[in-house]
């Protein structure tokens, strides 16, 4: 007799990218570039590293489990409330409080193919039926067949926008076409974890202009801002749901590294100019190169792109030749697309390692 | 309409210990000693702390989701397989995993009253129907009772060994009684938060010389460790049951500082039993003088002693009066004990001064 229920056991955890320790120790390397994980190549703001330092003595005590300085620099920083501001253990970490939150019975979870895995990992984990739509042409999310695909017991949408892997995004128009007609009661969580590198681009549906009571916008700490190891994100929604999610958070999170990092990072905008430069020089600087290679990558917002080399086999022949030169980037397979392969936009020297590398095999 | 489930609207959260700052501030105060949270009052382990800094570069990279070196090296410590080891962000973290893996349908939740708060609202979050048996004489479990309490229905016990906040224990044969006839497809998460206070007594039973398929045993680094604040627990349990757990873990959990933290805090021996020794010298000399002052305090096992002051508007009163000289202690009231208070342990400069401001009301 087994206690673990069957959707448990079919579970397939999250595999994320693999670490730079990991593959100098398999291929005997020196040196290795990650380009894997959608992580910030300048590393944290010098800022956060001096005030998670700082803060290192501390640690024994438990911290403030409101998070208010934080949340009240959030508030500020989007002109909103604090009441409308949660903040977790990363996105991921208040996905899974909304679950917890608004699941019932047999409520159901809506979502795209071609997303971010963890969502999936934590809808299949909470034990409803969990619905994914086929992208449409361009490796987008087709919000018309998604609003199609809501039942009377569609309790939550995740739309992730800018998407990951893909770097799409739907626009403006797609996004208010879309949620003007989703029912009241079905709650739409909006993951824009890349929205920093989006947030100029006009066509770009920033979910903070729109105000829909049952809409959750999520962002993060981990991508631009540099710190993903400490684990911080925040959310924000009306009062109702945001009260609700901080009850049933984890009390002590985020830890205290995390919240002083975090308005450390938010205070230091010459850090995020500076990040959000690199990436678009580098977005540039790859993407004309592959170009030149006439690879079919796709268009993308955020800080990474996909690639499309239409075939399984030579993606992993690719993949395992760029680790072999220490290159770490990402083979979509545990994403739904295995044909295709994700590179995170690096510094100058990490790029034309890549490029040098990913030239060898094309 | 209301998208927030009945459940979750009459949820109260978890309400922790007041923080230093805030007591400061409040009562305009210079000198505030924190006696309300069961922390190590000499700090973090020195080790932990160089560990943790020399750490802060490397944030902007996601960690080892596996956590591979911590665990085993909890493994080696306590002579398991790393097959047997989970960790998470705090052992409330690790709860809520089991909680999210294990409960279905009807599945119901059971414990003793008078227990960690944190158990409590992750259970009630959980939307399933949590039964509390009342406490027996002296503020301890009466296993006999929880056993008596259990149903078909019944799927997860919780027992916190030495408990919080009552400091009590259940005795090797209170445990080996009650643990034999628990039905085998009834788990029991044995919470050892405390762990390390009562590992000498002969009369307490650490759960890991049992081995018992559904018993999953939860120690963490927030007490005797002293890194409350960066949230690390870990979990011992059989190979599937940390399987099922580790699949549902949020990911990126613990964080890098909690990770490196951990480990530099495992190899600190000497730290530890300092703490050990602080703790010992501080419960000794405080419970003495609780005698001399002629109250009812309870037999810990723990770093923390709770006193009966039989009247829930004297513990109100004395609190007020301890913070007003910036003495912060825990009136128990959130934990359904509002007649009683509990002190932590603290340095011999904490503990003087405590007993110096509740010798003015007594």
């Amino acid at each position: 007799m087994s206690l673990i229920p069957s959707h448990i056991k079919s579970l397939r955890p999250y595999v994320p990218g693999r670490t730079i320790e990991e593959i100098k120790k398999e291929f005997n390397l020196d040196r290795v570039y990650k380009l894997a994980s959608n992580e910030n190549p300048l590393g944290p703001s010098p800022n956060a590293v001096k005030a998670m330092t700082e803060c290192m003595s501390d640690v024994h005590r438990y911290q403030d489990v409101g998070a208010i300085e934080l949340r009240t620099l959030i508030a500020q920083k989007y002109d909103l409330h604090i009441d409308n501001v949660a903040v977790g253990s990363g996105s991921e970490g208040i996905i899974s409080y909304i679950l917890r939150c608004f699941l019932q019975d047999d409520d159901e979870l809506l979502s795209s193919a071609g997303t971010f895995i963890g969502f999936q990992v934590l809808a299949k984990s909470s034990g409803k039926k969990y619905v994914e739509v086929p992208m449409k042409k361009g490796y987008k999310f087709d919000l018309d067949a998604i609003y199609n695909a809501i039942n009377p017991k569609t309790k939550i949408i995740y739309l992730c926008n800018p998407n990951n892997p893909t770097g799409t995004i739907f626009t403006k128009d797609e996004f208010e076409k879309f949620v003007d007609k989703v029912p009241e009661d079905v709650i739409v969580i909006l993951d824009e974890a890349y929205f920093e590198f989006a947030q100029d681009k006009p066509e770009y549906p920033d979910s903070l202009h729109y105000r829909h009571d049952n809409v959750i916008t999520l962002r993060t700490f981990s991508k631009v801002y540099g710190i993903a190891a400490v684990r911080i994100g925040y959310g924000f929604g009306q009062k109702d749901f945001i009260e609700s999610i901080m009850k049933v958070k984890m009390p002590f999170e985020p830890s205290l590294p995390a919240q002083v990092g975090a308005i450390a990072s938010l205070e230091d905008e010459a850090f995020l100019q500076k990040s959000l430069q690199i990436n678009q020089e580098g977005h540039k600087f790859i993407t004309d190169e592959f170009d030149k290679l006439g690879l079919n990558w796709i268009p993308s917002y955020a800080n990474f792109v996909m690639i499309d080399f239409g075939d399984e086999n030579k993606v992993a022949d690719i993949n395992e030749s760029m680790l072999r030169d220490g290159i770490i980037i990402r083979p979509l397979k545990p994403f739904g697309l295995g044909h295709c392969l994700r590179i995170t936009v690096g510094t100058e020297e990490e790029n034309i390692a890549m490029l040098k590398s990913l030239k060898k095999f094309i």
